[in-house]
């Protein structure tokens, strides 16, 4: 049994003893006679791991009581899409603040539904910057502001996300939840895909004010009704309970090993430990976004020679360190460095972009 | 490690050595460095997997190349509500055929989007029977029928489902999909949650003829379209890669086995074992559908003295039988028998239904 270093995107790395403990209950849970997997969602084990996982990570973020939790299957993506039919009048306008590629994702999958603006957008400068809180151009009418937290692709993070006026905040923190302190009472949402920083793939976590649950919103199916999934804890129907399992497995571990103020200063240098080989390689290695919209979860970076690409991405692979291959948007690398890569692995990263530099250079 | 026989009814009892297979890899997949839950959904690893999936699932079922596979997250549920979205114009009618609980669910999900009308119903009967063909009352302009295959909560089964006249039948096929041969051609689509008869929960297959993928449906996200699903073979965004590698791990095991023809006998003897021991029982234990709509999936069955059903399950809990209560709907006991129930389980319940009666009488 090999365990590398893993630099992917999501779904990521997790940390090794939340595996060992899936791989323990995989054939029998707890003395229930049968897998977590098997169980049913309505039994009194499985509601038991839920209703902790939901517990954990209210104790993890801070959420405060007026906020509700709902755990949904169909990533951030199925989100984007149910946040008009849920938060937004027929016809109204909903304002989006355009920072990279899933910024532009979450505006395509509202649009349909709703009169979806675009109240800002750092595009032109190809995403290497954010589009300040100066560039907003809000509707006075908006049903909410859209903005995305971290952009996985573009490796652009807003670090102190800027209030948006009457209209609630709703942010995709899909690749940046739980990295460090949130303030949730800024945002009226947030949601964010677990298979980065919250666990395993397959589900996805909204939080959302309880106030913005009594919007009408749209006509829609009723499993696709937010209200009603709070209402019923996520369980309209069969949830992903596995995977929420697991999820609840990785946020008891953030809790144990510190909660996000200890996540916050491992990522934090993690990150600077990347950008200073990056920026210190004499232009070997080069990172395109100004340094202070840079995102500490999400770096994507480029070879001075791109015919070095597939050499780089194979002496990596030998070397232990896993998937940094950029996205095919980019191009490039990316290296992923989520709460559950440690810090040797950003050593054992950087130690091999200088010596990779040094027999290439 | 203790595994007993598990009559769950979704999650339910999966095949040992799928759950070793599961929990072998749980730390690091074939030579990748990481667990299959690491890995990106896009990389050559995890397509190879999902792709083998569809291959074999194409092949238990005999699924013809005309028809496009899907695998999608959010239950059969979802799919129920995303049906008139992909299938139906704005304004046209769908026809319901409703059998039980799911079928009324069907609708409901369904009702926003589209001119929803019960076709038939057999719920005034309690439904302990099928709405036969003969009652049918079908539109002339219907975008599709729909009907439930299988009633997992009222026992009953449609084992030969009646032809449709012009609009396509679509089934829910949740608790039943796999378990006999099915001619697929005869439905304009085919879906079911996976965590009855394909594997695990968290992920969903609809299988569907290409003509009607080029329907236009109404207005939708682009996540929420499954044309553009069909072309992105299921990856429009992350789906539940893990929970996809579980169900390839299942449809494999069931080819092993001897594939729907094998499953079809060992399914007919269990429910023939189980509804003799009821029938046999002098009234002791009832079962209340008509013999010829009895499921063999799902045997709801009730005490002759209700005050004694949690002595019942207390007893069947020691005697390592699990999850025999029956739905809140209906109350009693529920036994369900999908294709990893092994027959030595069905003896086992009905040895001890005998030998409690015999205690008890």
């Amino acid at each position: 049994m090999s365990r590398d270093f893993n630099f992917s995107p999501g779904p990521s790395m997790l940390p090794e003893s939340v595996l060992r403990q899936a791989q323990a209950t995989m054939l029998e849970f707890d003395g229930c006679g049968a897998s977590i997997l098997e169980i049913s969602h309505r039994g009194a084990d499985f509601l038991a791991v839920a209703r902790q996982a939901e517990a954990d990570l209210r104790r993890l973020l801070s959420i405060p009581d007026d906020y509700a939790v709902i755990f949904t299957a169909g990533g951030a993506t199925t989100v984007q899409a149910l946040l008009p039919l849920n938060f937004a009048a027929p016809g109204q306008a909903a304002d989006y603040v355009v920072s990279g590629h899933w910024g532009k994702t979450a505006l395509k999958q509202a649009a349909p539904c709703v009169d979806a603006r675009i109240a800002a957008s750092s595009e032109a400068g190809g995403f290497h910057d954010l589009p300040g809180r100066a560039q907003w151009r809000l509707s006075a009418d908006a049903a909410y502001v859209h903005v995305t937290a971290n952009e996985t692709i573009h490796g652009v993070e807003w670090r102190d996300i800027p209030e948006s006026g009457n209209a609630p905040l709703i942010a995709d923190f899909s690749s940046s939840i739980a990295s460090e302190p949130l303030d949730v009472t800024k945002f009226g949402a947030i949601y964010a895909g677990a298979q980065k920083n919250l666990g395993p793939v397959g589900i996805t976590v909204l939080i959302v004010r309880r106030d913005l649950l009594q919007r009408d919103g749209q006509p829609r199916a009723p499993i696709l009704d937010y209200r009603a999934q709070a209402a019923s804890e996520s369980m309209l129907n069969t949830p992903p309970s596995w995977n929420w399992y697991v999820l609840g497995l990785t946020v008891k571990w953030m809790l144990d090993e510190g909660g996000v103020e200890e996540f916050a200063r491992r990522n934090a240098r993690k990150a600077a430990l990347l950008y200073a080989a990056i920026d210190g390689s004499g232009g070997y290695y080069r990172n395109e976004v100004v340094a202070s919209a840079r995102s500490r979860m999400n770096v994507p970076f480029f070879l001075h020679d791109p015919a070095l690409d597939t050499v780089f991405l194979a002496e990596a692979r030998q070397a232990g360190l896993l998937a940094l291959k950029g996205h095919r948007v980019l191009g490039g690398m990316r290296a992923s460095l989520y709460n559950a890569m440690p810090e040797a692995g950003v050593q054992a990263l950087v130690d091999f972009m200088q010596e990779f530099q040094t027999r290439h250079g």
